[in-house]
């Protein structure tokens, strides 16, 4: 049996060649259409990409012809999936196109996460909300499914077991986020050296309004989690490999060591599912005094296709100012399971339930 | 009238040299003795002080020859007031011996700052604790008085117009935390490039305790504060000047805009005494979105002796996931405001009620 | 006798408010007009540029409003003379119709440098090329003079000495650039943060062919001079202050000693003026085996006014792999002594030799 | 056959941890013994490293007890080989005593390198020299054998093949190296961020005069190279990957092409022999104009276990400012190919030819 055909929309960006990289040799899918703007249409990919990740670009896709985020240039090859990493002020349009013509779109872009039929998924986290997609199919041939943004996956991952084996009332949270998270262009050295930036654009408000879609349910709709969030989003000179220092108050008391216990147990679908892209411990629990840091700790994940797949969290202690309160630190890199990564194994998911 | 003349202790350090700068051409105190490591007794201080802060080493100081900080080397210019930016291991003994010898010590090191009778002062904030002089006057002839931890200052001066007008309940704060925090050479460029560290050691203890006596009362002995207090601390690639994203909970409802007013209203005892060493207004309220930033505002202060002194606040907005929840980013500079800006206004202070 | 009445076009980018910080409170020039892109015309100044140097933006410009770089506009407040500080794209035109149009024209772009009749002027090192302005007035009302490349600037005023006391046959450079020399928003943090650029688009070029005009004659046209010159450019993580490594082949053997002490004694017109922004020495020889560093050196220059405006040298030693050789690091501000700086000590030089 | 026993001495500090993760399952030798500071003997290898450099540390010296650097601690293992990466002021006495014991000692340390009859190698270029070895084993049991100075290995490596083709009269080289070169807490944040340091200690001295010894003959002794070269040497924050600006005088005229062929077709004895560390190119030219790059290229090298090991050149140019001139500009990993890397190589290189 071959493997499945599948569409990287917006290419050439930073997301985009992560999916390139991690669909590398992937057991189960293959690149057959590469997407970018107009002006790279036709180019070769090694040509039209400046390549900015680390390693080389990989070999099989460096004479592939870039083509346009149109339907029809996009079959042509036969394609079945389609990974979007659409700039934000195309990618509604595009991704809503691509799943009225039948395709199975998975996006990480924001365009589509709130949508009342379009499941927002971390696969270790909440793979029963893949029963929207059965609504979804009510109005239209194929359907979208959305990865989170980068801040939340990490942050979800780590709540995910305190919630099921002690309840959450309240999470306040304070990111140090990397300067990836912005696109390759997006932060000036000018404005970042030295120096960080205490607000990113819309971020807090994603963080808030995600984790309670995917901590919550579906049940014919998505009934939001009953846990108060709050967030403060900052930007500091880091390259790869979101920080964020988190602050919880548990429904029932829980000690540090019962937190990291769980934590450490914690396995989902695709861990039970063995998918090629799941680490084998979503969340390792390092003991260690000064950890996790980004730099040491982002490419974190066994296997080796796992890397950057395993969310790390340290410092795990009991916070005598909140009631029942927990405080922690987590890092999970904000291009691979923040973005391409959680993408992939969404897809994988999908495909091990035999949804394509 | 002379000048008071003064000593400083530990001189030739990052915070040492602050001491010095600060202290050019000071309208009120003349640097009389510098002390350093035994090392460094007998040269001159352009050559003991490899000088490392922003400008010139004055040209006053140069040719100075290090004493040690033994009392009687102090003393034989006439010292009167002895400012301690001693190393931790040796302060505790060394600030002891000279407050016994009849010094008024004025310390931003954490040997004394719990002590009982030992009063830590933030001019601004909590200069009625200074009748703890009157108690400690029974056990020796001098006094010692400190000055708090940098990341522990700057959240102070922001608290106190909140705790004055709203009351407070509780405070959860998250601090990323400059370089020049940890000495000159206590952060290696391996550790922190490309890189953030989640942990300082004790110093979310010591935000937690001093904060609460410095925001007590002083009655026949010091009250701490009746708030719950949560830190968590984080160094990052920034040279001066700490940020800290905090959390709180008032008493009494308050607007974002209530509270603006209350911290740009607010005002001190340097303020009314117009010491020469205090900003015009010691909270600097910013209305961008993304400020403050600490390569921008580390400098913050008017007049011109007061750079570095106030502390700048943003992003002031109301938090849902708090009862009467408030959050804003603040940022302060934590070798000036943070240290030795903090302890040459004490001594400011000192002097204009005639305690010196 | 009133101020000479100036405008800043290009005023809102970093080089454009480097020019409106160093104009603030000069005693010969007041700014009437600061002119920026279409986008921001009619806006006042304190909206439209975003402020990204140290200090904040002065008071008096905060409500100009901006006008468009249109003869017209700029003439309406009695305009005499015109710094710019234009985009390349627009450079030429511009800066062609002011001058026809009568004007004054200090450019620090590149667009007209190399014209037969426009003097390329570093005050300390050619005043003698002004000579070519009587040569332009043939063909036009107004004059431009230009400003060098940052790079050749500083690289420049280190030779001049050299050059008169020993004669020099061959210099080679290799530059390490700061990120501010491509504008704000030139370097991305992704492309520099743990990294540098070893190229800097036509920047070998520009600091070959500029060097060998400025230390060059004026006898009815330019004459380069005759020295062998090579550079190699690269850019590194530094906000400000470009560093050369310089290898040069003198003329007549000198000791590293004689070298040192022709740059202490180097005084240029500036200095026998007592131009307002003249450094007392344009060049500061430092002895310290490590220096010049940027962070430490970069603001380098007496008095106050100057800041910036000196070249510091160090590590001056004999090569052995040249004949006559001699090597040394340099460092200059890039965009004081290397752009805004440079231009406005240039219009003082003129004012003082009254052709303005 | 079993596997060569090896000793790694000084395996705590970031070299030895490159020797450690570079042995980690190599084909040929495997680690027997580690040895670090009196401090750390007899603790497990992994409480005793700090690991710091990418990747975890490998499974196989977790456990393993560090020993002294005596040698009957190192013999009880069998050891065959010793790994000598010691700080300097042990290094020489310790090597000694280990080659006076009958060991081959490979030393990435400078105390030995210009030992009359030390041959100093790399292996792509001067395996010949190897024959000093017979000289050596006069005086003693065993031998010594070094590996240069992280900044003259890319340097010599790159100059190779000219030096074949062309021959060189002259280089002068103005480097841009790497804060790891340092070891990992030799350069303090607070010194280099938004900064250079245009000098290191006694770096020009041992580029010169190894870089001749390379680069010349082995006849009864070593007889240099009759080159002129000079350097200028900074540090720039960069965390690993020494960058190098080079101008030279060939003694044939060489075109830029020309330069570029005989670099692209450059090998030596590792890749004749199929060394298992061997980079297939040990040049590995690039066309882009802003490459090399530390970040992106540090890391060249194939196959998988040669990663670090090639030097990439780029920017290869003509330069007129020089008779025969040609300027490029080269990168190497300073402790991949610049230290470990380079050691092991030589080891391998030893077995292949029967020495071992």
């Amino acid at each position: 049996m071959g493997k499945i055909k599948v569409a990287v929309l917006g290419s050439t960006g930073m997301v985009g060649q992560r999916y390139v990289k991690l669909l590398e040799s992937h057991p189960w899918f293959e690149i057959t259409a590469l997407s970018a703007s107009k002006a790279s249409v036709g180019k070769k990919y090694g040509e039209a990409a400046k390549w900015v990740i680390e390693g080389e670009m990989p070999e099989s896709v460096r004479d592939m012809r870039i083509v346009s985020a149109d339907i029809n240039d996009v079959k042509k090859e036969g394609t079945e999936l389609v990974f979007s990493a659409l700039p934000s002020e195309v990618a509604h349009e595009i991704e809503l196109n691509m799943a009225e013509a039948g395709y199975m779109v998975i996006a990480d872009t924001s365009a589509h996460r709130m949508d009342y039929d379009v499941p927002l998924i971390i696969p270790e986290v909440n793979s029963d909300h893949l029963s929207a997609i059965f609504e979804q199919r009510k109005r239209r041939k194929g359907i979208i499914v959305t990865s989170p943004n980068c801040t939340t996956i990490g942050l979800a991952i780590s709540l995910k077991p305190i919630l099921d084996n002690f309840g959450i009332k309240r999470v306040l949270v304070s990111t140090m986020q990397a300067l990836s998270g912005a696109g390759y262009s997006g932060v000036p050295s000018m404005a970042i050296l030295d120096n960080l930036i205490p607000y990113i654009k819309n971020e807090e408000e994603k963080v808030v309004r995600e984790l309670l879609k995917i901590l919550g349910k579906y049940e014919n709709g998505f009934i939001p989690a009953n846990i108060k969030v709050g967030a403060s989003c900052h930007r500091v000179c880091v390259l790869d490999g979101h920080t964020e220092a988190v602050f919880i108050e548990t429904i029932d008391k829980a000690t540090s060591n019962e937190i990291k216990e769980c934590m450490k147990k914690f396995k989902g679908d695709p861990q039970h599912l063995s998918l090629p892209t799941a680490p084998i411990n979503p969340i390792i629990v390092r003991e260690e005094l000064d950890r996790p840091q980004p730099r040491l700790d982002r490419l974190a994940g066994e296997p080796e296709r796992a890397r950057g797949m395993a969310v790390v969290v340290g410092r795990i202690r009991e916070e005598q100012a909140l009631d029942n309160g927990i405080k922690y630190v987590l890092l999970s890199h904000n291009t691979i399971r923040g973005a391409a990564g959680n993408a992939i194994l969404i897809a994988e998911l999908l495909k091990a339930k035999n949804i394509i």
